[in-house]
């Protein structure tokens, strides 16, 4: 039984595969750097979105793919800030696929969009396996969630172009080793961008929007 | 391509039931309560183990089954107390399944146990839907996950015997309805109990305890 499940996983994989680099020419075509946010549920995802579409508003022209089990209480909250954003409800499934992304895109305005979020099923698991056609990955870990999370979930961290580690405002009433979590996330991952932050206080967040912004000029796609 | 793995899906379901059903009536005629304890990453499932270890260490047998992605960094705290422990690394896989649990009973002290926990591994999502064994649902949610987790991750929350509200102790620096939180979930689940707790500082534990010796009390199959 075993190996019957694996043979038919990496064939939903492969046609997974296919279907992101559908998507990502489809966004290159319309020149949107498009990032995929993943974290555990609750290490501040949407809060981060949020946060990200103030500070860019003004110039870029934002969109957000919301993925969750169920509710739109985040597409709600997005929506309340006149950006453009399409809710997936996976109903039970642990993570977004292609497929979903594909059928969010008809329904975005691509025309007006620079920068699209995709945020993810919260999951530290699943969700790095099923490539959306993203061009950036960004990783939460939230303080409370504690420091050894990159040795129990090492897939997560070791594929991330950017980790934000979130929460850092709640740094006095937890014991989170900061530099063994860097320490231990660089080693797995040499490129990486670490940014401790607070989407609370919003202390950090200003080496997030640097990262973003020179991601969007590198971008050679772009309109 | 749907279809198909959603037949699988069930197959797999249905081949886990079965296996699960063996291993509760291993546990039945050891006279063992099983407890599955499910959480995101980094909500405590751990503390909450290692806290009740130390409370009831003198006057049961306790067992424990640590279930992780990787590392065994939580077999080995479990170690420290002097308490039998297999630790599982699921390899990518983001839940425990019966099979698993049937090798680990084989390499536990059955005989000398009176209560089994198991940890499964750090997600809100999948490991609801695989039966252990187990006899009881212990779902832990911590304050900093924020109080609109039964929203979005409701199959959890509708399923557990008993919730714990972790990390109680951060609530003057969150905002953390809850009141909400536990109107949400006992209306999807009016027979839940749910306890308020700080594994750090131990606030509201006695709750846990006393419902865990009762349980135990009330198993026809104990030895």
């Amino acid at each position: 039984m075993a190996v019957k499940v694996i043979t038919i996983g990496e064939e939903i994989l492969g046609a997974n595969e296919a279907k992101a680099r559908g998507n990502q020419k489809r966004l290159d075509q319309n020149g949107i750097l498009a990032a995929n946010i993943m974290s555990s549920p609750g290490s501040g995802k949407t809060s981060l979105i949020l946060r990200t579409i103030r500070h860019f508003k003004a110039k870029l022209g934002i969109a957000v793919i919301e993925g969750d089990v169920a509710s739109s209480i985040d597409a709600e909250k997005v929506n309340k800030l006149g950006v453009a954003v399409i809710q997936i409800n996976t109903a039970g499934g642990c993570h977004l696929d292609a497929n979903m992304i594909e059928q969010a895109l008809d329904n975005l305005p691509l025309e007006k969009t620079d920068l699209l979020f995709i945020e993810n099923v919260g999951n530290l698991i699943c969700p790095v396996e099923f490539a959306l056609g993203e061009h950036r990955r960004a990783v939460i870990l939230s303080l409370p969630e504690g420091d050894d999370k990159p040795h129990k979930y090492p897939a997560m961290f070791a594929d991330a172009d950017v980790v934000l580690v979130n929460k850092i405002d709640l740094k006095p009433y937890l014991n989170f080793n900061l530099d063994a979590f860097i320490k231990k996330v660089t080693g797995m991952n040499p490129k990486v961008k670490i940014f401790p932050v607070s989407c609370q206080t919003g202390e950090g967040l200003d080496g997030w929007f640097s990262w973003l912004e020179a991601e969007l000029k590198g971008k050679d796609t772009r309109k």
